[in-house]
């Protein structure tokens, strides 16, 4: 069956898969000062400064955390936490403020589910920034527009996972810098980059963020993750950690490490820093590839979700046009491929997605979706097989077709 | 290097290895609905039914997290979310009533931690048990005691991972519910099995608690752990999960499966079910046979600082007595073997572990102290080795002894 949901996950790549498994053998406990711990220690250290290079940080940034979910949790948790804590020295004004958090309407739900959690608890004020129907995109004067004297978090993925648009993060980032002189006060800035490393460059230090999240199994690593915090060790003091406990990763995440899947991550980000161009190149390719075959195959009766001078060289959403072909029941029909109609998290659900209504696709069109996503080692021979089998899915399912 | 830190971190079984090098080809986001995320959702329903025999759980009741750090916080965090909602919708008179927890004062630094933190926070009200002088143990009576109306939280661990000793969990449970239906509100009531599971029998049901943690790297899994949660399917309406996101493990726990891993972790819990027996008399014999030749070696020269009936099978914690004998400076000659001075989670600091004067170890006993901890291939070889070398360190360190 011929992958093609490389955004949802992708397989472990096989110098990966490699070090995980010699790493398993060096099961010591990285805090205990014997050789079997010491050995773990310096495997750990080693990841940690692969993740750095790969994104332009430095190794004392990085935290290791057990993914993409627990790393959005951390930032929201610590930035509500530091708020609040100002709030109980005096430095904010009025005991009665709440901190305010300004996010899109597009983020992963790990973002946007904790987000409207605290929300509806009373905790936090949130403001969810709309994508601009003319642009189909953030527009970062909607991000500075919406910012307050309580901001304290302003969260905004780089690149979506369903449509692959990338996010203006960049000019968001000086948007809030310049607010932020203005006001006076500190406004936390993360980005959930999990769908841009590996796909696109990634430069914590020219996003100018505070915060990124880094998700290893959407980069050929493993199903852990970590968390680049700028200046850590100088800012120390700004952070509350979200898991409390035996004070590992310098005090910034507890919990006996998990030494061979850390390794894991530190390796696929090694790949990504060495190959990202040719990486690159053979998804685009392919993505291009596709979408060509598609048009081909099927003229004025294919719309493309997305747009090509903002997308990861990735994703294609696209949708076939006409009743009968929702995403799901092509699916349902397909043998020879795999693939998604949205989310990979809400694959259970049937309904047109939410965050491609939110991209301002017309609700008809959405409910059609199909998400490819290629890989690094997607062929264009899978990509014509692929749109054969569509050819055919088509046919079976829609009755008043051409 | 014979190690002998068994209750800091255990190799991973050969079949758990195994196990997990097998499943990390299997790479499919068990949220998607196509056979790669099929075959890998799968292999999560066995592990997952896998830990429930080998704790006496419903399949159901068992969610995984990244390890024990996680489960002890997600316990924290979402009995005083408990408490709180219900003190927003009216359930508790007053409203700035603050929620009240105990627990003990030997815990892991991963119930301690977050406890003491929401304490300082202003968040909770703590109340800290101690070790009774005489039994050296929890007293059940003394955590009856110290509930109030507005405790919401009890948590003891099963047994204490420097002492070895095993806590009275079910008899503190028994006088929990009498005094649950007395009070008329609802007491959760956890306990952090990780140096428990592998070594004794632990079923959750005549436990009777709420919650139970699961750490895998204590019983020869890998660094990942679970949560038992009594009843909750028919009880979910009552808890708040500490990581949301994408909904997975039933919503318990966002965040992408790390497939090999928990497919480990069931593994391991599928050996202690078949083989709990053989392995305990194994740290059993090897641990009583350390007491013995110490003794032999060290006559009155060595002390005891476990209490042989409730004790762990593995545990042997003892100090070599005279001046300049510390735990760290033994450690720091010994070369043919490895142990712990105390909680792996301190390894770096040098002074008398709080948890051994917790339980009333005399200040400069304990600071002598080191903790041998046994496991399943340990040999009487290897524990004559150890002595051997230990009688030459006390030699060279020691001026005066005879």
């Amino acid at each position: 069956m011929i992958y093609l949901d490389y955004n949802a996950t992708t397989p472990l790549d096989p110098e990966v898969e490699k070090s995980i498994k010699d790493a398993l053998s060096v099961w010591g406990n990285p805090s205990s000062k014997y050789p079997a711990g010491c050995t773990a220690k310096a495997l750990i250290a080693e990841a940690r400064k692969r993740i750095g290079q790969c994104i332009n940080a430095l190794e004392e940034e990085i935290i290791f955390t057990s993914g993409g979910t627990e790393s959005n949790n951390w930032v929201i948790h610590s930035s509500i936490d530091y708020f609040n804590s100002c709030k109980a020295v005096g430095d904010n004004n009025n005991c009665n403020i709440k901190p305010h958090v300004i996010t899109t309407s597009v983020e992963h739900d790990s973002i946007l589910g904790p987000l409207n959690y605290l929300k509806r608890k009373g905790d936090i004020e949130l403001t969810i920034v709309n994508i601009d129907e003319q642009t189909r995109n953030i527009l970062p004067s909607d991000i500075a527009v919406a910012i307050k004297s309580n901001t304290v978090l302003i969260s905004v993925m780089m690149a979506n996972n369903e449509t692959g648009t990338v996010l203006p993060v960049q000019e968001i980032g000086k948007a809030i810098k310049k607010k932020e002189q203005e006001l006076g006060c500190k406004i936390f800035f993360h980005t959930d980059a999990a769908q841009a490393i590996g796909k696109i460059a990634v430069d914590a230090k020219q996003l100018n963020v505070d915060f990124l999240t880094i998700v290893g199994h959407k980069f050929y690593g493993p199903r852990n993750g970590a968390l680049y915090i700028k200046h850590l060790e100088s800012e120390k003091n700004l952070y509350t950690p979200l898991l409390l406990g035996g004070g590992q990763e310098n005090g910034w995440r507890s919990g006996t490490e998990n030494t061979p899947m850390i390794v894991g991550l530190g390796v696929a980000a090694q790949l990504i820093h060495k190959n990202l161009e040719k990486y690159q190149q053979n998804m685009l390719d392919t993505r291009n590839y596709l979408k060509l075959k598609l048009a081909e195959a099927f003229g004025k009766g294919v719309v493309f979700n997305y747009l090509p001078e903002v997308c990861l060289p990735n994703t294609c959403n696209f949708s076939i046009l006409g009743d009968g072909l929702e995403g799901y029941k092509i699916l349902e029909k397909a043998k020879g491929f795999c693939c998604s109609t949205g989310s990979a998290c809400h694959s259970d659900k049937c309904e047109p997605s939410k965050i491609l209504l939110n991209f301002h696709i017309n609700p008809a069109v959405a409910g059609n979706a199909l998400r490819i996503s290629t890989g690094r080692t997607t062929s264009k021979k899978e990509i014509d097989d692929v749109v054969a089998e569509l050819v055919e899915i088509r046919q079976s399912l829609c009755n008043d077709c051409s």
